[in-house]
């Protein structure tokens, strides 16, 4: 199906407010919340083009599953449990395939971060910092939290050759070209993507090792090391480097490529459904 | 060397105020302060035990020398950077060995948190909460930043076959056994170490594969799975489960276990050194 397609049929799947996806958008004022939207039209997608296939959608994984997938691979792994159920939830939820054996396996799981108000501030005319004099908010640090359900997920996934973690990245921490925001007042605002100030990004590309963003690394890479071949899980992080929001279309375009890489490397494990179709 | 002697060695460094811990205990009021000031004396005692060997400690490692050690890896790896002067700062700093090439390697880095002053607060009578009329407060999520500098030392440490990163956790959020605390009125509060409200170790458990706590975990696991070999780093995750606060000689006592863990891993790129004295 080509893009044009695919993206007329979501814009028609939007517009009739899908089921559990129309209701769904109806509290999904925030960035973090369209995701989880946007895993529903994304599965919606998945079913249509992959009939064959059987799909689900769900919010949480407890950390009893993730310790199960552990100790399947190794006994020493995923001992530990403290808070009985104890579970993550990723803001995009994750999707899933029931594979030959029937068991289901990962193929999407989705969080979207917003951090940096500096746009908005500046062109509303908003001046920030302790006595309200400056332009621009020196950035935190919250978005390092990120970091544990990759691991978390990584975890889970630690036998599976492929890792379909994507982060959408959306803020003015997260810029990757200079943006100048003019305020009411007409005075010119440079945002510099390598103000230490500002940019938050180096605190999020070691969970890629530091390949490129904006890149679908969903396929592990192997890489030899000192005799010994090393799996890399690597997250797929895609930002709005020049300050603009997300849209549905663009992120379930992103969704479903990092979910058609998962099946195609599962391939052998669906093989039967797909060939039997 | 007895750990009698060595402890009284320690006593004796720690009253002597050895130089530059010296100056730097004065500073050290908080926990997270403390294991640099421990860093110093783990270094000092390494330097006693192994005097045929060179060790440096340092506060901070650069966004650079990751990518350079990535690159080295594999030209894939490594290649993002957006803040120039970009840089990690473990809380208690990197100690270092050379090697008989003249190539320093990590044997150490350790970072602190401390969080939940529930045994703080009951014991003083202190109520929590919006309307304060709650003993327990809701635990917090910042622990979970705590993986960022785990992935950034892992990924600096790939081609290595150990990890020496020690995490030392303190407060209620972190207890292993539940823990009866008095008010001042006379009224005892448990604090249930399996309640969800309160225990934040399973957030932090991924970065340790859920393994054991309390466990020197620095030399690389290595599991077969599907037909490959996968090497796992996991970070050493100390934490004081009964509700108290660490004291110097317990941390040096760790460090030091897991710093010649190091060396015995490296033992054949130190081997010159070691044996020409």
């Amino acid at each position: 199906m080509s893009d044009m397609e695919q993206s007329d049929r979501l814009a028609k799947l939007q517009k009739e407010g899908h089921g559990a996806a129309g209701i769904f958008h109806e509290e999904a004022r925030t960035h973090d919340k369209e995701v989880g939207y946007d895993s529903l039209l994304t599965i919606k997608e998945l079913e249509t083009e992959f009939p064959m296939l059987k799909f689900r959608y769900r919010k949480f994984l407890t950390k009893k599953e993730i310790n199960k997938a552990l100790q399947r691979i190794d006994k020493r792994l995923g001992q530990t449990l403290f808070v009985d159920n104890a579970e993550i939830r990723p803001d995009g939820g994750l999707i899933e395939v029931k594979d030959d054996n029937g068991r289901w396996r990962v193929v999407l799981v989705s969080e979207a971060k917003y951090q940096g108000k500096d746009i908005e501030n500046i062109s509303t005319g908003k001046l920030v910092g302790k006595n309200n004099d400056k332009d621009i908010m020196e950035a935190g640090n919250a978005i390092e939290r990120a970091y544990k359900n990759i691991s978390e997920i990584a975890n889970f996934m630690l036998d599976e050759h492929y890792f379909p973690y994507v982060l959408f990245l959306e803020g003015s921490n997260f810029l990757t070209q200079n943006v100048t925001v003019v305020r009411p007042d007409g005075r010119e605002v440079t945002l510099s993507y390598r103000d230490g100030r500002l940019n938050r990004l180096d605190r999020l590309t070691a969970a890629n090792y530091g390949m490129p963003i904006n890149t679908n690394l969903c396929k592990n890479s192997f890489i030899k090391c000192n005799d010994i071949t090393i799996m890399l899980q690597a997250a797929s992080i895609y930002t709005k480097g020049e300050g603009s929001t997300w849209n549905d279309e663009e992120i379930v375009k992103i969704m479903l490529d990092t979910a058609k890489t998962s099946l195609k490397v599962l391939a052998s494990d669906i093989f039967e459904q797909l060939s039997k179709y």
